[in-house]
């Protein structure tokens, strides 16, 4: 604490990112980043662009991608806002549509950023709590005062509602906005994105960051009706006028492009996806139906810490949150088949080690 | 206006920045960038980390950037915060150090930017008024209650205040914090850097998109005492995790580093700037003495709006702030001695045709 920090500094309980470790042997299965490179036109595409006028301001607007994600989406520009990330998106979408004085709702097992949002702007909510088999109560979410916000797939069960679903929640909310955040929407069966011209108070949040593996660019992406686009670019437009790079602007507008990519990478680790569950489930765990590029599971006779602790020394690197009701669980990405059976390797080596401990300890 | 709007967004007044045309021919002196391109060191850094993890997150505290830049300045890593352009560093100092309870005091005459985020966050604000021949009163900001905001040089007047009188208002407020905006500085005799490991209060904040030619990268950062930029840290971290992409902290490292490409530039544009300041003057201009990247200048017989219309038709895209004290001076970024010697050419015309304009209209 120091005298000089706002109000504001001093109720922030930071977000933790998943660690990044520079052993160069470390298998990174802990932040949900795509095993496979992004499409080779995203090389080109920075390529050309850096010879380009990288001394000049981009657009403000991000106009080029909008309009690629308008194409790929069937939209209008003006329902297009893109961040600096999805995580920007979100810290936008705060700013825009929530007030101090109105609960939010969100669920009690999900992206952990959101209370870290709800915290630095004073927002106050609710954790609505997970059903029993880790899927979301879509009832608890109606007729909500302040605001809603599901992850869909949520992080880290990876459990998918149905557009059904996610159309209910809108409707009985129809004085406050619904946020899906869809980062991983990518790997499940269907975008809500279509709901959104029927419907003023709904916003989607996708990234580039997991399908298109872009992690390391920084691009997200809201779609929502022209009212709530505009709320977010007056946000943007009072922080900061030109959030997105050129560099940036360049890849991802050649990523939205390249759908032959997409979807092979998209398919191939969805594939991997429910042979690995398979696998994990042969293995004595228990695994939940994943619509997400990660699964998330456990081991009635294994404690995660421990089992976390062990991949560690083994260089394979996943994803415990030591929270209640997801403490012993790991999340798993789901890397390329060639890691995930040299995982299954490590994994069967620690549980024949700690099988013994087990009963030592 | 739009129902689901919060407090936050219909309080805001969007900062517009200067036009970014599409025409090709038109030669760009509106927005302070840079004409001559970055460092070749930044292109060969970006191409190298292209082929590497554009996959994979960014190191979230941008540490290799922040090791240059604490290199460069002699510092501590702790003390150097790297932002998304220095609009975002600015957006979230106002979150780290300023409350809704105290004004904070800020030029009448500065970057307009600075009271769109006052408005973003409603933070209370007093606009002192510049003196007459346009310097920075700075008895002014003594005593403040909230925080104090200077740009030095300041925008656009260009004027410079010195390390002296800089020095004496930070420590006259010994119990807020003192935000001094050297977006300009590495074209002014000397940087507020070194006062920094003297007071707690002081927070310098600087941008790669001017001397360093990086307008296209969007890298900006803060230099202050670790317990400032801790508030900083906390902010981004319940913000956005990774706001600097790959690619931009690869050229933005390589740009710090080259000393060579930074003196040549900046030195070619200060003598640029000296020169055409004084071809203005031959003119009738009145121009301030500038220690930025621009000069601010003023006719007593030309309108500056109709001038900035005439300078648009030929192909000339200066800047017309229309706002009180300033609304008949152009701002005009300096760039290679080609485009102002073309510049003054077309401005030679327009004054010629202009002076007959003015009596008949």
């Amino acid at each position: 604490m120091n005298k000089f920090w706002s109000e504001a500094v001093k109720r922030t309980e930071p977000y933790v990112p998943g660690e990044q470790l520079n052993d160069p042997e470390i298998i990174k299965l802990n932040t949900n980043e795509n095993p496979y490179g992004p499409s080779p036109k995203v090389t080109e595409a920075v390529e050309t662009e850096l010879k380009r006028k990288l001394h000049l301001y981009p657009s403000p607007g991000a106009d080029e991608l909008r309009e690629a994600i308008a194409q790929y989406y069937e939209l209008e520009q003006n329902q297009v806002f893109i961040g600096n990330g999805s995580d920007e998106v979100l810290a936008f979408s705060f700013m825009a549509f929530f007030d101090q004085d109105s609960k939010i709702r969100f669920p009690a097992i999900t992206y952990s950023f959101y209370p870290v949002y709800a915290k630095l702007f004073n927002i106050p909510y609710e954790k609505i709590p997970l059903n029993h088999d880790f899927t979301i109560p879509a009832a608890d979410f109606c007729d909500t005062e302040g605001g809603v916000l599901i992850a869909n797939p949520n992080a880290p069960t990876g459990l998918y509602l149905t557009i059904e679903a996610v159309e209910a929640i809108v409707q009985d909310n129809p004085n406050c906005v619904v946020i899906i955040d869809e980062a991983y929407i990518d790997f499940a069966p269907a975008s809500a994105v279509p709901l959104v011209k029927h419907y003023p108070n709904l916003l989607i949040v996708q990234t580039m960051s997991k399908s298109r593996s872009l992690a390391g660019l920084r691009v997200g992406f809201a779609i929502g009706d022209s009212g709530l686009i505009e709320a977010l670019n007056r946000v943007k437009d009072s922080f900061n006028s030109y959030t997105i790079d050129r560099l940036a602007l360049a890849g991802a507008s050649a990523a939205i492009k390249d759908d032959a990519h997409f979807n092979e990478t998209t398919d191939k680790i969805a594939q991997t996806r429910e042979w690995l569950t398979g696998e994990m489930r042969n293995r004595g765990f228990t695994v939940l139906p994943s619509h997400a590029n990660f699964i998330l599971v456990s081991h009635e006779r294994q404690s995660a810490a421990v089992l976390y602790q062990r991949l560690k020394q083994e260089k394979y690197l996943v994803r415990h949150f030591n929270k209640p009701g997801i403490e012993n669980h790991l999340r798993i990405t789901i890397g390329t088949d060639e890691q995930m059976t040299l995982f299954l390797k490590a994994l069967d080596r620690i549980m024949e080690t700690t099988a013994t401990n087990h009963y030592e300890e």
